[in-house]
């Protein structure tokens, strides 16, 4: 595998930008990536572009990154927009580095960009009833609910439209992992705690406001056991990446102390559920692959962004990410081991709970924070030493199954 | 550039096929692909998938290719659904080609599928409005349609909803070509009708149905100067290519006189338009690209499918690919030079006007028809001969500029 090298990251804020439209965003965040790696838009090879919800909120239902990017003077190059439900920004990331490690050039770009704020307000959830199988939501949401079957359900905990049934399907799962291994809605409280504490350190990020445990299980259930601070928002935002070879590097004499390597960049797809060997879930494997190709292990990350669409998902993110063993995911998000000051710091950015979550953006938001870590430029929400980072970026739902898995693997290059 | 064989194709019949679903179109022409191949489906180590439709038809905003391969078995592996217009299936060929050449595997799969006969009748048709900068359509529509100022148009022949603006657009660059050229209705109805009468020896187009010149002429009238068998038709249907390296071909043990070389695989998008040289459009762009890549010039293509979703686009493409002199490209079809018995033969399918326009399967049908020219399986449209073939696949609307253009090129391999 060629050496791919991350050397220019923008995002915006991700948040309420009604005001702004997808090209506005585009071009915040792409702008911001140029000028980081101090190069001009034409030095761009290629431009692959993420989003979910244009069509659907604006009508642009085909070319909508092409169209965002040619309004900045992109033009003549490779553009196309990739879509893979909460993964994919991570999706055209991926792509990208395949352009240049296929040797069609050496300098590429990613984008991911999202306006949820958009178009009638019932509409833009659809977009999330669009994330697993149409034909088969009512068969594979009883089956998935059917998960946590014999977990009694305190009162008055339902579900609370229009979160709708993803919240449900986390839910179920959470409630799954409480029956097995005696995670208590406490030890996921924390982890919410957590993230929303990290974000009051983010100027980029959605909610800046620090909650304590009881803060979060005091707050509006929206199903159970997740209340409101546990379940990422509605957001608007974009983030890109520029990336590059060796060679690439070298052509526009660029510092490779700024640089940030790609150890591994591994998609999958979920596989066929085996409750009785949960190594067999697509984040786990993915991350062991990713592992493998970076020849590192969990013991060498220094700081991690996982997909917290809700705060059980980063437990369940932890355990296949080998940060803890099985089943320990809440046990050890209570002691404090993935806060700021804890043994790995997990999603300092406030993650998808508190940084945001506009969906064809969030994985290049992640890969924003690990740069910007790596780089030792985080300012307060700095992880100390930082060399080694992992980002896990998780989407759409098939059968029982989380549907797509982003692992990618990063390190500082001195 | 590492080579890359196209080792099996599968295609559905393109056409109204309202009783099947998407995952019936895909599971067709993936079993095809497979059995053609020779080879099992758990050999397939990445599958990109092209779709436009399906949220807007059938509220599957996401996911809708993995969805739709999971049905069939397909997990664990990279997949994703990418979105080009009516380029949409050659961009995940493209991809997929560069998951080869960047050496994560040895065997790949791009598919498309579009189902457009789906969800409420006056629906569909925004698809083709969302293929353009949505909010600019009515100015640069006026900026395309001025392109053609002082032309008459006979009285009578203004658009015929719900064909839109697409038409429109095409129309205005049809009559810019005859201010230009002199090009003439007849010469675009000979285009019309060659393709047509193609499509009668093609048993899976929509209309297998030979119609003269005159019949052309004497048909609806859509916009001028183009009639409704110069049009493009709604269709359902999907299409699929799997592809290997050189040693996939070896572990697989297939025979490389039954694989088809690629030789190009550029994608390209639009660039601004410049009146004085017509040389600077995508398609000649990826066209230049594609020969140099190939180490092969027009003079050694034994046959073409383009992108005729107008009869008066493929008048533009035979120029832009460099199949006769500018200007030169009415009256060559007049002459039946693109005819199946002519000296290069093009759309020997029917092209999009005739064997059908299900978008997101476009392009991966016309490798359909060119891998199965190049193995001399075309039965009564066979192409004598054929040795190298070449694609134009070109998608969505910037500005006065075609959004993208893919243009591959490929060859026998003894």
């Amino acid at each position: 595998m060629e050496n791919i090298y991350i050397i220019g990251v923008g995002m915006t804020f991700f948040g309420r930008q009604k005001e702004k439209s997808i090209k506005d965003l585009t071009r915040e965040a792409v702008q911001e990536a140029l000028q980081d790696a101090g190069i001009e838009y034409k030095e761009i090879q290629c431009a692959y572009v993420g989003n979910t919800a244009q069509g659907l909120l604006e009508d642009q239902y085909c070319i909508s990154g092409p169209i965002a990017l040619r309004s900045m003077g992109f033009e003549g190059i490779p553009m196309l927009t990739v879509e893979n439900a909460c993964a994919t920004a991570s999706t055209a990331l991926y792509l990208a580095i395949h352009f240049l490690q296929s040797g069609q050039g050496d300098v590429a770009m990613a984008v991911g960009v999202e306006k949820l704020n958009a178009g009638p307000k019932d509409k833009r959830f659809a977009i999330f009833d669009g994330c697993w199988d149409v034909y088969l939501t009512e068969e594979s949401t009883k089956k998935l609910l059917s998960m946590a079957e014999g977990f009694e359900v305190p009162p008055g905990t339902q579900t609370t439209e229009p979160y709708s049934v993803f919240m449900d399907i986390y839910a179920a799962g959470a409630r799954w992992h409480m029956q097995k291994y005696g995670t208590t809605q406490r030890q996921i409280a924390a982890v919410a705690s957590s993230n929303h504490t990290n974000s009051k350190l983010n100027p980029r990020a959605q909610y800046q406001i620090p909650l304590t445990i009881e803060q979060v299980l005091a707050a509006p259930p929206i199903t159970y056991p997740l209340t409101m601070p546990m379940c990422s928002p509605i957001s608007d935002g974009a983030a890109a990446a520029i990336i590059c070879t060796e060679d690439g590097l070298k052509r526009l004499g660029l510092d490779k102390k700024r640089a940030i390597k790609v150890h591994a960049s591994v998609l999958g797809t979920g596989i066929t559920r085996d409750d009785n060997d949960e190594t067999k879930n697509i984040a786990s494997l993915a991350a062991a692959k990713a592992y493998e190709m970076a020849g590192l292990g969990p013991e060498d990350m220094s700081v991690a962004e996982v997909h917290d669409a809700t705060a059980c998902g980063q437990i369940f993110q932890v355990e296949n990410l080998g940060f803890c063993a099985r089943g320990m995911g809440g046990p050890c998000a209570e002691a404090g081991d993935f806060s700021l000051a804890g043994r790995l710091p997990v999603n300092p950015s406030g993650g998808l709970l508190s940084k945001g979550h506009p969906i064809g953006a969030t994985g290049l938001g992640q890969v924003w924070e690990l740069v910007t870590q790596l780089r030792g430029e985080a300012g307060a929400r700095q992880v100390e030493g930082a060399r080694f980072a992992i980002q896990e970026n998780g989407g759409g739902v098939i059968g029982l199954e989380e549907a797509v898995c982003y692992v990618g693997v990063y390190g500082k290059c001195d």
